[in-house]
């Protein structure tokens, strides 16, 4: 039996649960390598201490399942059918007839899908299961790092792409389209998040939105795209100077450079991850930019765009091998400018790697 | 005071209840027209039947909901407060310290989310908001209408592309990304899901993953794409033949077309949302292809991609003028190819209209 899956029956076993139901995209992938978006139609994946697990799915997925390699039951549900009565089925024949405790993903399940579950399935007790698959997903296996290491590596093309496409009066969703572009011919599975191009004063915005904005000589352009490979994200910003900027915005620069590489700089096994905030907010407050550095230094990194460990000052837990993150500090001056510098980053033995290598002097693109 | 914030208060005055949260991206634009995508982080629009209404958001995202024109208190956090204090005192200032009644969106909030909710906030009943809310996102406004004829028009122009774009040896990822750059060079908010361009035996996969497949004369070329526009959708499906296709093919698509059509003839106010399905299904029931149309006819469509109506074919509710949502059916032969033809609907009060319009005869490229 696949480790992961069995690592979830060994923890049902300890923890003396009686089910799992498994509902989210990513989850369902990680433990069975089936990718399935059903939008508003019902996914679960249900373990058991001591039964065969079985997978539901809308019908039109059924092949995709069996495709994946999956080798235990598959039900497939249409549109008139309603998958509750199938999983009421499906768990009676498991489990004899009683109250039962279930394991839920708490923080990725709707109120109302537990409401469904917990209609048809008697439980007296319903508990997470989020942070231990977070856990589980935290420390990446080589395998993963080198997904990660080719989404980081489309990443840099993406923002290289990006870089040598700036001319005056282009606007940030032409380059924006040419990036992604590029990069699905490459044979991305698609975009991590939505890119970012942002001219100018909109570079200010750390959640702006790309338009129509022309770019002006003495612009600064800020890049913050990842891509999807083989299920894993990459997330990269760089912030660019088009024509010559003024002595401000590369004083912001420099600043904010020296902050990421400060952050680096304390990667390594055993160090507080809320060290790296600390790091790199220190440099960013000594400069005198503290009140426009608005965010965490930085996020996990994995199937999901965000997820742990998250790189807030208070973050007690400590780095290990295999923990992958960005590190990403910015300063955002309103109506100015925004610079922010964003690497994906592994923890290893002997320190970091980082995955992303685009290069982080100031470019200034004439 | 907005129409739809009063809308809800007005349903809590009804209902007895004592505050309403709202956390979904969509629905607080929806009432504030304030477009937050806050990720992992916590939204919140509380909404009080006596009460001024409060919104909380991550501090990065607080200049844009003032800019959006919420005239209420907007707070912002960062990512070492604990939103849910601010909550417990927001809500305290505004209600007696007791056992409240609370509405919220159950099929759009997390279990972990109630649970924090009710751990700041002494709760004895939480019941549903989304059926109310839901009905009334069902009834567009001719300005919505608007938005998605817009966004309908850019969908048939990313197919044009798309079209116009296909040569030998091409691949899916390419065609792709060359549709969705000339559309985001319009200024799109965004594709409005992950586009599908799928050549030949791909067409057979009704959620199947573009890839570099590369394009070959004889394959079906099947089109899925949509914009956003405003914050709404639009959605569309075209199959056209590169080079010939053989008479099979032919007959596919002339069947599917046949009941796309008679779909949309039973598109008036009052009839029966359920009679649509059946109306295209029976005429590829007839023609012997049944069991190849595999999901239901269409989805109600705005703001988010699927919504009500659900175009199922036990659907009792009736058409009402305003309603908009996809007529697509589709026929798919494993190995083979499979067809599908989409588009945007809106009821009126004669029929309906056609939002989006790309030709529906089958075009072979040469």
């Amino acid at each position: 039996m696949d480790k992961r899956l069995y690592q979830v029956i060994s923890w049902l076993q300890n923890e003396q649960l009686d089910m799992a139901m498994i509902h989210s995209s990513t989850n369902v992938y990680y433990l069975t390598q089936f990718m399935c978006e059903p939008h508003e139609r019902f996914l679960g994946l249900f373990i058991f201490p001591h039964a065969e697990p079985f997978l539901i799915c809308p019908l039109l997925d059924v092949d995709k399942a069996q495709d994946s390699g999956w080798s235990y039951t598959v039900i497939g549900y249409d549109d008139v059918e309603n998958p509750w009565e199938i999983v009421r089925n499906e768990v009676r024949k498991r489990l004899p007839n009683r109250q039962i405790r279930i394991a839920i993903e708490k923080e990725r399940v709707s109120y109302a899908r537990v409401e469904q579950l917990t209609q048809v399935i008697a439980s007296n007790e319903i508990v997470s299961i989020d942070e231990e698959i977070n856990k589980w997903r935290l420390i990446k296996t080589d395998q993963e790092i080198d997904w990660m290491r080719e989404a980081a590596r489309l990443a840099d093309y993406g923002v290289e792409i990006g870089m040598n496409f700036l001319k005056k009066g282009c606007t940030e969703m032409e380059v924006l389209g040419q990036i992604e572009l590029e990069l699905k011919k490459k044979g991305i599975e698609g975009m991590a998040f939505d890119t970012m191009v942002l001219f100018g004063e909109k570079s200010a915005l750390p959640h702006g939105t790309p338009g129509l904005r022309e770019l002006n000589k003495g612009d600064m352009v800020l890049f913050d795209l990842g891509v999807k490979w083989k299920g894993y994200c990459s997330d990269i910003t760089r912030t660019v100077a088009f024509g010559t900027i003024d002595e401000k915005q590369q004083e912001i620069y420099e600043v904010v450079l020296q902050a990421q590489l400060e952050a680096l700089n304390h990667c390594k096994p055993d160090i507080r991850v809320g060290n790296l905030d600390q790091a790199a907010r220190s440099v960013i407050e000594e400069a005198g930019y503290g009140k426009y550095f608005t965010h965490r230094v930085g996020h996990g990194l994995g199937m999901e765009l965000h997820e742990y460990p998250s790189l807030n000052a208070t973050n007690e837990n400590l780095l290990q091998v295999g923990m992958t993150f960005t590190i990403e500090p910015g300063i955002y001056i309103p109506n100015l400018c925004g610079v922010r510098i964003e690497d994906d980053v592994v923890i290893t033995t002997t320190g970091y790697e980082t995955l992303t290598s685009f290069p982080k002097e100031l470019q200034v693109i004439c």
